[in-house]
């Protein structure tokens, strides 16, 4: 039997993965097949196979990393003392993510998904429910610091947040004069005026 | 010649609109055949095709239909002479629209075809310029008036106010706590504390 490297096998999963974002990218979730993606990183549907088992998989797998990605974000933001400053920061990293084209389209193409009600639905809106559940935590920190106007509903308010953020991967790639030095000193504003005690 | 009477054949294209749109709901636009849409509305390619020449006609009128009635909602509220009161009712008009999951998920579902650079993105991205063109010129007015804070940007603040809008779609369909009564007040909130004139 073969032995198998886990680095080489990690490196492997993680090209196959940034192809398949690629044909999504380009032609959808829906209008990528299998085959797409086997061309695109060159390889046979057999081994393809070995790696992931259908393209659900490779959806799943991907939307996790990317859950992970912005839970870590989360994590070392939170770290800060100043809460208002942790959320701000916390969407500036949130916007830098949203220019990407390829990853903008995959969440936006996700949620898509996750309202036609497909397997993809449990998975994102867990991790949905972690974020916001993480939020209302941390607005409710910062309410407790008096940092955060006390009148705030952090259930609330920390959907509002969520909204922007979904806003903001839509705004990143459709508004031809959205950039990051133009728009992040605003987004920071809105969040302050927004939360920020009297 | 049979003679074409106007109102049914407006009524017949709205009820092929209509079930598009459930059909797109069902399994989104690239999994939506004409074939499913013939089925929905029980009529025969030959019979669909008089009224739509393709699948992308029918996006393409739909589209325009949701663009146009959210026009007429931002006129509507843009008369008002409280300019920060007509730019939350517009927000709370759309907030409302957001919850049809039908809709919803037809808006989202164009967006990711925007960002894969389709041919319906020429039309999105003119109607999204008008909409942004309009918010700037609502907000200048406010300036004006004293209502809305001289230190905003209109060009910025319209796409934020935009992002917002993108966000509510998303937040209504997938945050099984979102209802109008506990967030449209704080969406208030949040667009007033923004753009308030201190």
């Amino acid at each position: 039997m073969r032995k198998i490297d886990p680095v080489k096998q990690e490196a492997k999963r993680r090209q196959i993965m940034d192809a398949a974002l690629a044909c999504f990218a380009r032609k959808g979730l829906h209008g990528t097949s299998t085959d797409d993606i086997c061309a695109e990183v060159g390889m046979s549907p057999g081994n393809l196979f070995h790696y992931f088992p259908s393209k659900l998989a490779l959806i799943t797998t991907i939307a996790e990393a990317h859950r992970e990605q912005m839970a870590q974000h989360f994590a070392d933001m939170a770290q800060q003392d100043d809460v208002l400053a942790a959320i701000e920061g916390f969407a500036l990293e949130l916007m830098k993510l949203s220019m990407d084209p390829v990853d903008a389209r995959f969440s936006i193409e996700l949620i898509a998904e996750v309202m036609g009600d497909s397997e993809i639905a449990k998975i994102y809106l867990e991790s949905d429910r972690r974020i916001k559940h993480d939020l209302i935590a941390l607005l409710e920190r910062g309410i407790a610091k008096g940092q955060i106007d006390p009148e705030i509903q952090p259930e609330v308010a920390a959907t509002w947040l969520i909204a922007l953020a979904d806003g903001t991967v839509s705004r990143a790639q459709l508004d031809p004069d959205f950039s990051v030095d133009t728009h992040a000193p605003v987004l920071v504003r809105l969040i302050h005026r927004f939360l920020a005690a009297a």
